[in-house]
Formats: C-alpha cells, structure tokens, sequence
C-alpha cells in the first residue's frame, strides 16, 4: 500500500478498507507515513466525511496504538461518561459520587482543560492534596472498595490521537466530525468503559455551535459506540450559557459540594439527576427522577464523593473552605429587566483572564479565581441588583468591568432555558 | 501570521490576500511552515479553489523564490513554448528551430520527462554529444548568434515548486489546477520570457483527461499570463493517440528531421506550422500557415536545427544515423478496417518498457528504442499490412506482442482526427 493512493481515495469520496485504515494509523504511529501525508489525509477527510463503517475501522485502530484499560476485576457494568466540553462544567464531580451511591462501579479517566476554565482534572487538583496520578492497580482497588474514582488520562492510551490531534491543531483540521468522533470515543474504548454517556454541548460556548453539528456528532458517536459493542447514549446539552452558578476551579468545587446536599440551583441539579438516571439505565438500573434525587437529599452521593477524595488524598478539612481571594467585587444590574443572555464563550474567557483557565498548555492555574452568578438567563432582575461576583487575585480594572457588563444581556422579554435539548440514543 | 489560520480561510473557501500567500510560500520555502501544514493548505485548495488572483500572487511569490533568467540581451520578443506532456510529443524539436527561423529568438529551458517518454531533453540527449546543461551566458550568447538553443532548466529558478512539487507528488495534491497552472506559469516566467504559446495536450495519454478540464486549466494559465504581464496564447490539443509517428527518443529525433525536411507526415506537420503561427503571431509577426510551411520545404527550419545542435555540442555526422537495436519487429493489422483507437498512455508505457521512457527517475533510458507507427488513427488498414514497427534491445515477448495488439482498435467506422482542438487567448 502507498499513503499517497489512500489519500487520493479519500479526496475522491471512496470508501477505505479497513485493512487500509488500520495500515495508514500503523504506519503513523510507527513513523512510516509522515505527517504531511497525514495532515493531506485529515483534510480529505474534513471534505469528504467517512462512513461510520470507516469511523469504528479507525476509531478500533486508533486504540489499538496503546494500552488499554482491564476493568474486568470490578464487577458490574462501567459506565463512563464524556462532555465535549463547556463552561463552568463542573457536572462530573457530581455524577460520579451520585451514580456510585447507586453501586454502579464508575472508574472515570478524566483530561485537563485548554482554555477558558479549567477540565475537570484542575478542578480535583483545586482539592488540597488531591492525587491525579495514581498507578492503575490502586485506581482499580479504590473502584472495588468505594466504587468510584476520577484520575487523570494515562499518557499510554491512544498514541494515535495524541499524535493526530497535535496534528490536526495546526493544520485546520480540527472541526471535522469522523476525527472528533473517533478521538473521543478511542480514549473512552480505550479506557475500558462497557457504556458511554456523551455530554455533546451545544453553543457558543462549546465546540459545536449549532444543533445540527451537535446531532451530527452525537448521531455519529452513538452510532460508532455500537458498531464496536458499547452501549452508548448522548445527549445535546445546551452551553449558550455557563453550566451552574460558577466559574473557576475551588468555586466550582464549592457549587458541586452544593448540590451533592441538595442545595445547588433547581435548574442544574435536575439536569445532573437527569444525566445519572441515563447513566444508571446504562448499568440496567432503572430509576426515577426523584429517587435519583433522593441521594443528594439523603448525602448518599457527598459521601461517595467525601470518600473519593479521602482515598485520593485530598484534605476533607480544607474541602469546604471559602475562596481566598485579594478582590471580591459584585457587579450589579445596570437596568431592570430579564436576562436574556450569559454568552459562555466570553465569560470563560473573562475567568481565563483571572486566571482560572490555560490561554497555553504551560500556564499555571488560580484555583481560587472565578465568577459567581447569582442570577442565570431568564430570571428577572431590578437595577442595581447583584448579577454575580468576581472572585480574583489580580486587581479588577474599569475596562475588565465594562467588557463584563457589556457581556450581560437584560432586556425586556420572556427567555426560557432548557439543559437537555435532545437525547440521542 | 500564522499558517494554522491561513489554512483555515482557504479550507472554508475564502480569498488570501497578496501578503498572505507571499508569507506562506516565503515560510515554506525558508522552513518556517512545515510539509504538514504546506500538503494541508494544498489539499485546501484542491477542494476551495483559487481565485485569478490568488493564482497570479502565488504563481509570482513563487518565482521570486528563485533565480530569474535576464533576456534582455537578447533583442526582439522571446516567445516560450509549453507543452503539459504527452506521448511521442516531439513537438518543441521542430517549433524552436521553426520559429527561430523567422528570426524570432528562442531561448528556451526544457524539463526531463518522468514516465511513458523522455522529455525534449532526453529526446535532445539522445544524440551523440549534444549538451543539455550550458552556463547562462552561454546560452544567452548561442541565441544572439543563431536565435535558437534549448538546454536543461536551471535548478535555481522557483524553489517553491520544487519543494512544492515533490510534496503534492505524495499527497494526492497534484491534479488541481490553481497548482499546476502556478508550477507551469512560475518557471515559465521565472525562464525569462516575454510571450508563452501553452500546448495543453487533452486525452487519456495527457495530465488533463477531458476537454472540460483542459479549456479550465487553459483560461486559468491564459489570464494568469495577462495578469502579470506575459502575452500568453493556449492551445488545447489531442493526445488521445501520440503524436506524430513515432515513440521514443531517437526515433523521434528522426522523425523531427524528417518534418524539419518537409517529410513528415501532413497531421504533425500542419500542426506543429499552426503552433509556429502563432508563436511568430505572439512576436508580432504575421505569417500565413504556407509561408510557414516554406521554411520546412526550403530547408530554413532545417538549418536552424542543426546549427543549435552543433553548436550544443551534437555530431551532425551521428544525427542522421538510423536507430540500432537488437530487435526489430513489424506489427501486422489483425484485420481490415479504420484504425479507431491508438490509446496514447498504452503506447506510451509500452515505450516505457522497452526503456524508452523512465518508470522512475533513477531509471537510465534506452533512447534507440522505441515505436514508429505506420498508420495512425482514421486510416484504413488491410489485414496483414503493417500497422508499426517496434525497435528494441530486449526480445519482444509474445506477450507483450499480444498486448500491443489488444491496444489497436480497428473498426469499420469512419474517424475523424483533429490537431488542434480549441485555441484560448
């Protein structure tokens, strides 16, 4: 085989073999085929799509390039979940602990964040001693003991994509679904799950910016997670404006301790007790809303949580510790009205700016910087009241509080809000 | 600038500005932007297109990548002649002589030929002695004192398409035209002259398979030429069957002096004095296709020829010398009728494997053997008569006997062959 042939098929809107797929991913990964043949490829691809026969062909070579996961020692079905990434999307500190109280066994392999606020790896580490790495042997003993864990990704998963994705970062070819697909769900195979739940966020603020792109994704996803024996459910969640009240990493902490006792906002807590009764369904454990619930009420879910960290190392003393911040400064409604838009994108990049977010790989973190909002799209609101509070090591300038301003929409309409907008399954 | 969002904007089909192609072809050629980002934006291309434009910017950011050839020593217009290949093509042996014989200069700088047969270099090597690679001066000189000289196109003119070339040569990038008009247009412009006849060969032997392509390659070329100031003429012509008589590089040779002598066949002959037409027409010289034709019949053409080759190094003594081979087989017409077919590309790489032409570039050429056709496509044939001789160094195998019969088609139909196919200016 030549890599120049596939790459004319490709352009030419033919269907690879997966013979040839997997000899292109080998031969990648072994150095063979160079990456200007397979960044020529990736564009191809961006024009021309693959069939989801051609997307399971290189997502199962793509994890085939590196180690994968055994959690057959836990009993049980492992469901995993994945977000295609938002802002202030602290939703798996409290979907892990709050499926684990239900004795569904969730070893969760998580990535840091690039841009605006931090993954939720930053967040864990904002937890005072809290382990990310952790050799796999213990990651799996913690599971079968308390059953949950969240760790940072083994760099040994899917070289493949480590490689393609450096690649496609720097040659526009990012924003193509069979390469999104197949990156996301081979770290998910790859890590050992048996049922997938996908969080593709929709909006301004994620990386799908429309509905249709989103269904897409997920419709792709879903599709490829049973072509190779994964039980897989997304849903399109809506990310035009942040997740929850905050934004930053010890804050978002804060909210997620919040509503694992079942005093967070309605909005978000019911999206969560959504997102776990999918994911129990995964493990063939029907329940209903309120029973799901009733573990945030009952502290079910913050002990699994409060055990997590424990094993983990993390400083329980230290959990429920306010921010520690020099500027706290609370801005207020310049008129009254009904919000009508938080745009996510623009206020996790204000929270980068504070410093809670990477704009590079290499910048450091402040976990205890972030925003607060007090009030969320569609609420009323009177001139001069509190709209959030900006939490900041760093000294808040009139410019920074006029670009927050200007990023908050009120306006004399109705606006309703829905979490989930579709379920793909 | 950065090449990432460069990529980006042509990916989603918008225009590059001047100083970002410039940017781009000026990093890549100084190393700064990587293959992987060079084989993506070309593939970009091959999907999105180029603007007249952005094809005249990229074409002139391209040759300022190298050396430019000075005519201006030589008086009068210096008209260029390109063909994009073919089979038997041995079209510029008589042209350049031709014309020059009119006393317009041609200075021209030929490439190898890769595939089927050699190149007009290859075929000019082919005879004893003459040398292909001379100093600049030198060659600026040959055509001050006798009007005509082809030689090997310098290595210093348009690094860019080197590099270039090589890269889409292994990413499936090549056949796109906004690239293959710049590569052309780039050394031709970067060779010095004044005016550009473009010979683009149409057919299943030739880089463009329909006439659809073909004519937009030509527009392309054809504005691209006026938009940076090069009176730039385009024919479209036939290369379904080869050209003229013969394959391979001697006997080409043979049959240019033969058409040089008023003894070629009338197709070739009529054809190759339309292109000196307007060749000449391009140097503001007007001529009638029967004045042309006089400086084939009174030996002017002739003279010019040999005068290039002596003066190149060539023995005029050898020149005339029939081909010596090993091997001399006629072909015999299976049955009667007109011959419809003579495929180009089969013929051409029949040549090839009797060492005609170059499978590779490392390959070394046999230029005595070859193929001479005794009857071309729409001449009536009896069963039995001949229909070509093959000359060869290696025992012709009935094989291959069978396969260069399987090749010619002969039907009872009558055929109508045309030269030139459209003209664009």
């Amino acid at each position: 085989m030549r890599a120049v042939d596939l790459i004319q098929k490709k352009r030419d809107g033919l269907e690879l073999s997966k013979a040839e797929i997997e000899w292109l991913i080998n031969g990648y990964v072994a150095g063979d085929v160079p990456d200007y043949q397979m960044s020529a490829f990736a564009m191809a691809i961006y024009f021309q799509g693959m069939t989801t026969r051609e997307i399971s062909d290189l997502t199962m070579a793509m994890v085939a390039t590196g180690e994968q996961i055994d959690l057959s020692a836990i009993a049980g079905i492992k469901v995993d979940k994945h977000s295609t990434g938002g802002v202030g999307d602290k939703v798996t500190l409290i979907l892990a602990p709050l499926v684990a109280s239900f004795d569904v066994p969730v070893a969760k392999m998580s990535g840091r964040g690039l841009g605006h606020t931090g993954g939720t790896l930053d967040k864990l580490e904002s937890i005072k001693g809290y382990q990310i790495e952790i050799e796999q042997e213990q990651f799996i003993k913690q599971v079968q003991d308390i059953g949950v864990s969240v760790i940072g990704q083994s760099d040994k998963l899917v070289k493949a994509d480590k490689l393609l994705y450096a690649l496609r970062d720097v040659t526009a070819t990012v924003d193509t679904i069979p390469l999104i697909a197949s990156s996301v769900m081979s770290k998910k195979i790859a890590a050992g799950a048996d049922a997938i739940l996908l969080d593709v966020t929709v909006g301004e603020g994620a990386f799908m910016k429309n509905i249709e792109d989103a269904r897409q994704l997920a419709q792709t996803m879903v599709e490829l997670g049973k072509a190779v024996g994964r039980k897989t459910v997304a849903v399109l969640t809506d990310m035009s404006q942040p997740v929850g009240t905050s934004i930053g990493n010890r804050l978002e902490i804060l909210e997620a301790l919040d509503i694992l006792q079942g005093k967070g906002r309605e909005d978000v807590t019911h999206f969560i007790c959504e997102l776990a009764q999918i994911m129990l369904g995964l493990a063939n454990i029907e329940k209903s809303i309120d029973e799901v619930r009733q573990h945030l009420e009952n502290g079910a879910a913050l002990q699994k949580f409060e055990e997590m960290v424990a094993a983990q190392g993390g400083d329980l003393d230290d959990l429920y510790r306010p921010v520690n911040v020099a500027y706290q400064v609370d801005i207020l409604a310049e008129q009254s009205g009904t919000i009508s838009a938080l745009p996510a994108l623009e206020f996790g990049l204000f929270a980068m700016k504070l410093g809670a977010g990477r704009a590079v790989k290499t910048d450091k973190l402040d976990y205890e910087s972030g925003i607060v909002f007090a009030k969320k799209v569609g609420q009323s609101i009177k001139e001069n009241e509190k709209i959030a509070t900006i939490f900041s090591n760093i000294k808040i300038s009139d410019e920074m509080l006029s670009e927050f301003q200007k990023n908050v929409k009120i306006e004399d309409v109705v606006v309703k809000t829905k979490e989930i907008l579709e379920i793909v399954s």
